[in-house]
This record gives structure tokens, sequence and C-alpha cells, in this order.
């Protein structure tokens, strides 16, 4: 994963252009993704696809040909959707259209203007020091900003259900690697781990589309079929060291909000759970009262709580292919938790089966301690009255899933319990794939 | 407000008689009030309206003709209800007669003997000193208890639906300020201020009763009308310097409870918020089982927990203008909440709506810092869904009701929502009665 | 009760056999007990009835004669359920059938082996020192194992309804005291009061039967009538000094957990209350998921976490008559309350009634304080609204049930509150057994 985001982090990616297909083409040499192009113009909903911004070059240059803020050093010195400029002018007329952030002097500011004309550069603070007042400076930026097309690109892996699990990331930032190339690659992570796998109940739909207008166009030209969606994640900002937070869905209840508690809860580290607000990346336009579906954001540190957030210093050395690992087997774990959640029935419920002459004594599972296994087992039979799932029984008992879960598959395999979803094949990390 | 308390102290009231009279007669002189008599001996539910009382003068002289404790100088010297008394007796005999607070000995308790015929004289504890065990002495209560009426005042300011809010004050205290000149005069002061108001959705009905037996009255006389009760406030002890207190209706959860909960809290500074139960003012008679209305008591420090409480230190100095203004900008708050509660409908409801070509940037409230008008907006937007009011808004969204409102406002102004009942019309101190 | 336990701490019980049937024939001393004998092999359920298990002598001998191990001493030197032997063998062969605590070197363990054909003596660590390496022992268990019946006793005490109260006790464990001894002579005490006793709204059902396979047999017998079950406790571990514990019905929120709850409120001292959990004593039959009755476990200090717990150590000096009558208390109380829990209606429920003229000052009890008997007789007013139990009053208002009780009777006898269900006698020490 941090060796594609290693590939992806120099194109200039933007809300539409070439640095989005760029992206895509190579994401596509690890999955077979479908690229759609939809053109400025149309309307979504309350919004219409924007022009097309393309940039090639941009420079600010002395009058004795000095260039003191190159776009070729790092895509993020012009603002985002800057309307092109090529003019001499003085540093009072200039110094409007430069941006810095005094308090991290050494750190490039990410700005955009997707909806208002402007222009700007962004650079260090420190760097204002290389301009005088007195001078006159040449003024470049080489884009185009016209009709063209909105670049999305989606993966559809069918399951043994039409019901789907949305994994959705935002494409549109440009060498920025926390936010967002982390959670791309993720998501691309588990498109490849989902295509291995041999049975999935659900249908896997990836959607690697730019932030708000991509979403917003991706729920537009998909609207009668959202209504399938089980499950959905967005991933964003999953490469840092810190901890993990999950921001529930609107409806605070589904089952991605609970399987995301219980998948972080068994993994006995700190982690932070947080209540939906309408703010925030993509579900956003996901959990929009129209839509309201059960679709959550992952992060590590979320958004704008990094300093680093929405600057160069969200770079290379920022993300951490360990916790990239982490995410994904987290990411791995709730699928896996949804994929095997159902609900059984304890086929002996008059009064406990007897354990002994079954052999159940807990060889069934290395995880756990022997307590741990007997408790699991007991829970599971008490719990399988047909009004439970795995997953309320997980959270009743307080007990792992897996335990649970791999208890399930015990007691299904001696004829105590009644589950066809119970597909246990051993721990988690083996189980998918093979 | 404070002036009127200063009309109203000399007076002296009981639950019946000449002094609910006068004191009606001066809060007419600011509110249409419609004053009803009730004849002694008509039932009302499980009581009977009593005897009236009056009182003309009481007083207990020496045998050499000095006044040691005289009515003229405080009507709280009389037992309220006390029977006429004209005899000399043995200290002996009038001591039984004599009540005093030894832990605030130079203050009068208020006394009232209003079902059981008896008689005393309430007196300063170090005025004990001046009685001599071994004279007699000449004690005259000059009252009269026989068939009369209890009177109340009503007044009724229709609004655009029948549906009542219920602004309720006990006026049978004597010369006592904060328990209840201070409800008096915040509920005359709210009817005025109502009365100027251009539009109200509510109907209200102010009542200015004796407690219990009066709110029995009033209930037993209205009773096929206390149905369109919608919402309901006691006003009792709103003069002092403590906190606001609210006790909740008997349901917990009505409007009533919820806006007083979120005005309190939108002030951010100490209240407290307590259960409902059945002991208290006149709450036990709305609150009642075959009546159940959602009906609080608003207070600042609650009866009963100032010490001043029903002695002679409940006087003008023990309430202050400020005090009484806050306590009336909070009902206000609250009438206003509750006037302006709706459910709205995004009628934009499918992803978020462009917000940036509306010009929505925050300048349609002052309130707030930018962050939190944002997040104003984004809330609504995303909560009407027809299911929430704009006070659930609020509350889940942790931001102040009046940002809300007024976020309703702006985004029913450029049609963005749907809603007839959201009248903003500035911040709330110019709103109501322009 | 105490002299009761030292009737039966030195019989020999296991799961099924003679001690069994000397143990209830002790209780039958005390209550007309039936005794039900089920012959092994009978199916019940997912179990079996086993074989019965009786045993006349055991002993381990020196080659020279002398007895290291006695039966007779103790009767849990030999593991329950141990197959006969009559051998001699090498220490190396007998040592893995001596059962010892290292950590608790004096106390002898008791162990079972129901369901494992097998055999141990169970002694205390320090005795190991006794048996040499080298030599040869004679060991001898004089013990039967075959086709008999399972004996278990009842007591059905008729009310004025069908609907039941199951109290339960294992009696299966040999020579320990406060499990189970303790909970069979709390259950014998409660069923001579209940006897005793004048009305009984409820039936009461004592079941003494062994653990596990005793109960399972049971409700299998008894499978059409176990739906009359309206509260259930298990009585076990009730005679040490430690804090009541009261472990939930798997319901949660039935009756008889709520009952326990308040109970043991309103005693102010320490207790815990534990969520179900389907691991401990036959609640865990009784709570199966097709039967789901509202059965909770009442202990002292629970199975398991007292030191002496499953050794010789729970002897007879191990329960206090003191902590046995306690224990009988809490039950008395629990069966008071829920005898007399009732939804009573305010026969004056438009406002409140007037009081004083029914003489309702507080003479109906020497209960609680003047200011809590009158928010009692408030509370009952305010709630009798036909959808409030006395317990919910209870439960809402803070205070006593019996105080609530008492006050609901003082109503019901001014006519203010309809009940057909208050009989109430002053406090529960007189009421019940007069």
């Amino acid at each position: 994963m941090y060796e594609l985001i290693e590939r992806l982090y120099p194109i200039c990616r933007s809300i539409t252009g070439d640095g989005v297909r760029a992206t895509l083409e190579v994401l596509r040499t690890q999955i077979p993704l479908e690229i759609q192009e939809v053109p400025s113009g149309t309307a979504v909903f309350d919004w219409v696809v924007p022009d097309e911004w393309n940039i090639r070059d941009a420079y600010i240059r002395t009058a004795d040909g000095r260039r003191l803020v190159e776009f070729e050093r790092s895509n993020l010195h012009v603002m985002s959707y800057s309307v092109p400029v090529r003019a001499r002018m003085t540093f009072a007329d200039l110094r409007p259209h430069l941006i810095t952030l005094p308090d991290r002097p050494d750190w490039i500011p990410y700005r955009t203007s997707y909806y208002k004309r402007d222009w700007a550069f962004c650079l260090a603070h420190t760097d204002l020091a290389l301009f005088s007042p007195d001078e006159e400076y040449d003024v470049c930026i080489d884009a185009s900003l016209k009709a063209g097309h909105l670049t999305y690109g989606e993966y559809y892996l069918p399951g043994e259900t039409d019901e789907e699990f949305l994994i959705s990331s935002h494409i549109c930032h440009p060498s920025l690697c926390n936010d967002n190339l982390s959670g791309i690659v993720v998501a691309v992570a588990l498109a490849q781990h989902l295509t291995d796998q041999r049975r999935r109940r659900y249908s896997y739909r990836f959607v690697f589309a730019p932030a708000t207008i991509g979403a917003i166009t991706w729920i537009a030209l998909n609207e009668p079929r959202v209504g399938r969606i089980r499950h959905g994640l967005i991933l964003a900002c999953v490469g840092d060291r810190g901890p993990f937070t999950y921001k529930k869905s609107r409806r605070g209840v589904a089952d991605i909000d609970r399987a995301l508690l219980q998948v972080l809860r068994d993994r006995g580290r700190p982690y932070s759970v947080r209540e939906f607000s309408p703010y925030g990346y993509d579900e956003r336009q996901y959990c929009s009262p129209a839509f309201n579906l059960p679709v959550g954001l992952f992060s590590r540190t979320p958004h704008g709580e990094f300093p680093a957030y929405h600057t160069s210093a969200d770079d290379l050395n920022f993300v951490e292919p360990t916790a990239l690992a982490e995410s994904r087997e987290v990411c791995l774990s709730v699928i896996d938790l949804l994929e095997h959640d159902s609900t059984c029935v304890n086929l002996s419920p008059k009064c406990e089966p007897q354990l002994g002459k079954r052999g159940l004594g807990g060889s069934w599972t290395s995880d756990g301690d022997a307590a741990q296994r007997e408790m699991a087992i007991r829970w599971v039979l008490n719990l399988s009255d047909g009004s439970h799932t795995l997953l309320s029984i997980a959270e009743r008992s307080g007990l792992p899933f897996t335990l649970i879960q791999q208890a399930a598959f015990a007691l299904s395999q001696v004829g105590l319990l009644d589950s066809h979803n119970v597909h246990y094949r051993g721990p988690r990390e083996q189980a998918i794939g093979t």
C-alpha cells in the first residue's frame, strides 16, 4: 500500500482534470476499475458538474529571471482551480494572492477555490522573505478551466446477494498522503482481498471520486440503486500513527456503527467513537435526509485534528506502512463481522444441552482462555432464540465477536445450532482470501 | 415590575377576602383582568370553597395599654384565617398562641390555618422578652370569617390557535415579596409583552388565584377547557438572586420541559432542573392524575430553600429588579422557542444543497461564530426530514435554539426549507413586541 | 435454621443416592415434602437421568494397616460418583487419583465426576506428606454406580391464584454448609412461614433437587406448568457474612428483578446486583431460551468468590445464624412486596383530595419521618392513575416500598384509593404469619 502511495503522490489532482484520470489509471493496475466521465454542466441534484481544470505549469519569477515559486517543485503551490494568469505585477498587487501559514512557517498550505473564480499561490511563510516590496514579478499560472468532464472510478464486486457494502474514498487532493492517498490505497487493498475471497454475502462497491461534487454526482447517477446499500464506510486519513476514530452514521445504531464499535473494542487498544454530525467528508452526502444511508467515516486521526492536515507536511513521511496495514486489518474485521453476523437458533433450547458428551471442551479454538471459551458457548446457546444476532450476543456478553462466531460454528458442527450463515473457516487471517 | 411589587407589598392577602380583591384591582391597572367571585360553599372536586376571611385590626396590649404586637405594623403578625378574638388572658393562656422562630429571632414567621379554626399571633422571637409571665393581656383579632367568595383573576389573550399556554401565579400570600409578588409581577409583564406582540401562535391564559384552593377552583370551573393547555408554567419565587430552578411537569418530557432545559442551557449560566414530585405549588393540581397537564414550575431559589422563606425577611430588600428582569427574559425566551418551534422540511434533501451560490456565508446572523453558523445551517438541513422539530435539532446539535431558528429562517428565505412557522424577526428582544 | 444445617451437615449427598433421600427425609420433618423418584435412563430433554451412586466406605491404607484417608472422617475425601475401587497400588499409580489444594494446604477440596467414569480421593495438601513414594497402598472405594433413581423433593403451597412463585435450592452437595445447606434451610423457613400465612396471592412451589440434572429433570417432568411461574428465586450461598448479591433473571426487568432491587435498596446497606449471565446455578436451566422464566439467583457472597467455596472450609463455622436470618428476612420482604404489589386507582384524581379533613396526618404508620409520610401519600395519589403499580411508585418516588404500601392502605381505608390487593396488616414482621 505504501508503494502505491509513492506512485500516486506526485500527481496533481483536483476535483476534475487529468490528475484524476492519471490517478485512476494507476489504480487500474491494481483492480479492474470502471472509469466514468461526466460532462461539465450535468445537473446533479442541486449542483452542476463544473468546468474541468488542468494545469501545466506555474511560477513567480523576479524581473531578473529568478523563479521564487515553482509549481513543478510542489503542486500545492497553486491554489486548486486557480484561473489562468500571465502578468507582471507589483508586490503590492501580488501580495493578496500569496497564502502562507505564519504559525507553521516552513509548510506550504493547501487551498482550493472551486466555485469562485480566483487565483493564488501557496508557499512557505519563510519564503515571503524572498520577495521585495519594491520589485515587480512575472506571475504565470498556465492552467485551463473549461468544459470537460468530472471523472470517477468504480469497482463493483458481486456477492451472493444484491445487498451492497459501499467503500468510498475521495481522490481530489493533490500531493497529500494521509488525506487521502491513505484512504485510496486501503480501499484498493480491501478490493483486492475481497476479490480473492471465495464467498461474499454482500456485493461490494468501491467508489473513488472527488469529494462532495464527486459523491453527489455518483449518488445522482445511481439514485435507484443506493437503497441497496446495507453498510458503508468512508475511508480517509487512515495512514497516520494516531488511534482509530470512527464517526457514526446519522442513524447512530446501524449495523455498521455497531460492527465498528465491536471490532475496535475487541482490539483492546485506545480508540474513539463519535456521533454523527453534518460536517466532514462524503458521509454528509450519503447521510443527507433523503438517503440517510448507514455509512460511517473511518479514520485514524480525524481531518483537521493533525497539524499537518492540508499542508505540505502531510507527505510520504507522515504516513506509515504499519498504520496502513492496521487500518486494512480493522476494515477486514468489520467486513468479516458483517459477512458472518446472523441470527442463530438453538436446536436444544429447553434447558442447557449436555455439552460434555459432545466434546465441546474448548478445542474448537485457540482464542481466549478456557473460561472465555466456555462462556462463549453458553452465551451463544442462551441467546440463540431467534431474536439475537451473533453481534448482539457479542455485545451483551462482552466477549469478542470472533470468539462468539467460532462458538456458534462449533455448536452448529455438533448439531446444537441452526445457522446457514456461520461459515467459520478458522481465524480471519486465514479465512479471507483462501 | 419592582414598582408593582412595592404597590402590592402592604396589602394583607389570604386565600379569600378583600386583600385579594385589592390586589387584583391593582393588577387591573396593568392588564384587563377578568375577576371571578366564587361563593363560599361551592363544591370544587373534593373541596368546598371556604368562608371568606377579612381582618380589620389586631393587637396584643398590656393591662396598662401598651401595644406589644400590632397588625398594622405587619400583616404577618396574625396567622391567616385566625378566628376573631377579644379577651383578656393570662400569659399562660396566651403563650400557646404566640409563634416565633427561635433560630431567626428577629424575623416574624408567616403561618396559616385555613381549614382548622384557630388563632395565633406571629412575632419576632426577641419580642417575647416584652411579655411577663405574671401579667394579663388584652388580645384582639378583629376579623370576620363567614360566607362570602373566593376571588381570582384571569386574563385570556387569544392567539392564532385555540391551543393554550397557561401562566399561573398564586396570590394568597400577604407581605411576602419573593413568594409570590415576584411571580405575579413577572406574569403581568409577560402578559403585557404578549399583548403587544403582533402574532401569537398560542392563546395565552394568565391565572392569578390563591394557591391550592384557587387552582382547584379554577380547574373545576374550567374543566372542559383544560385539555387545550399545550404548555404551562407556574411562576413563583422568581425575584431573588439565586440561579434558576426548573421543576419538570409530571410527564417529564413535555415540550415545556424540553424548552426550559434548552433555554437554560443556552444561557450558559448555572441552573438546575429537577424531576417532578407531588410537592410544591399548583403544579400539584395541574399535574394531578386526571389532568396530567404539561405544566412545570419556574423559580429561582425554590420555595423552602431560602432562609427568608415564609418570614418577614422575604421583604422588598430580598427581591431585585435585575433578578425579576432576568426571570422575565427567560420566560420570554421559552415562549419564543415554543411559538417558533416547528417541523421543517428540507426542499433539497438529496445530498447537500450548494450553499455557496446562495450567499449563506453567515451574514444571516451575528450570533455565534462562523463555525457555529455553518454548523447550524448544516444541522437544520440534515435533520429537516419531517421528523425533527427545531427544538429537537437544537437538542441533537448542541447549538443554541436561536441560532437554529435563525438558520432555519435563512434557509427558508433562500427556498431551501419549507416552514410555515419560522417567523424570524431578528434577535428576540426586537422580535417580540414589535 | 442453623440447627437444621447441623442435622444435614454429616450426610453424604450427591446428585443421586441415599444421601439425597436422607436429606429429604430430614426436611420432611419440617414441611410436608412430596418426594419424587425418577428412574435412571429417563430421557429429560438433551439429558438422561444417570445411574444412581451410593457409597458405604472408602479409605487409603498403608501396607501395615494405617488408614491415611478415611471417608468416615469427611465425605469430601471421595470424589463424588467415583467408581468402585479395591486394589493395592504403588504410589506412582495412586498419585494421579489424589487431589489437593496446594494454595490452601489444610483444606480438603470437593470434586465430582458425574459423567466421566473415574475415581479420586480429595485430601489436604499437607496430608500428602503421609505418603511415601516407595510404598504400596490399599485403596478402597466401596461404592456402587448402577441403575436406580434420581430423587427430588417438592412442596406446593396453593394460593388464591394459579400463578406460581418458585423457590429452588440444589441439594446435591455433601458436607458443605454455605453451598448449599444455607439455601435449603432458608427455603424451608420460607415454606414454613408461608404455610402459616392466612392469605397468599401466589401459589408457592419449593423445589429441592440436585443441581443441573435435577433442575432439568424437574422442568422436563413439569413442562406444561412452568408457564405459570410468575416469579422465581434460586437460593444458594445465603449463610455467610458477606453482603447480599442478586443476579438478575435473563429478562433483566422482570418483577422479581425489580423487587429485589427495591428491597435491597430499602435496607440501606451495601449490596450488589448483577446482570444475568449463563453461568451459575439452576437459573441456567430456568432461563434457557425455550423458557426464559423470571427467575433470579439470590446469594450473599456468590459461588466461587469466597475462598472456602467447594472445600472443607465451607463448614459449620462458615455459616452464621444471623446471616441466615437476614437472608430469610430479605426473601420475606421480596415475597411481601410481590404479594402486595398492585395497580391502584385514585378515586379522587381531579386535583389533590383534601387530606386534612380525612385525618391522614401521619398516624397511619410509624415508619419514616413526617415529611416522608406526607410524600408517600402524595406520590401514591399522584401516580395511582391505573398505569403504575405500588412498586413503580416506590421506584419513581425513591421512597421505601413498605411506606408506599402503607400509604396506599391508609388511602384505601379513607376511600381515596381503589385497590383490591392492598392487604396491609402493619409492619411485615407482624403481617406475615398472623
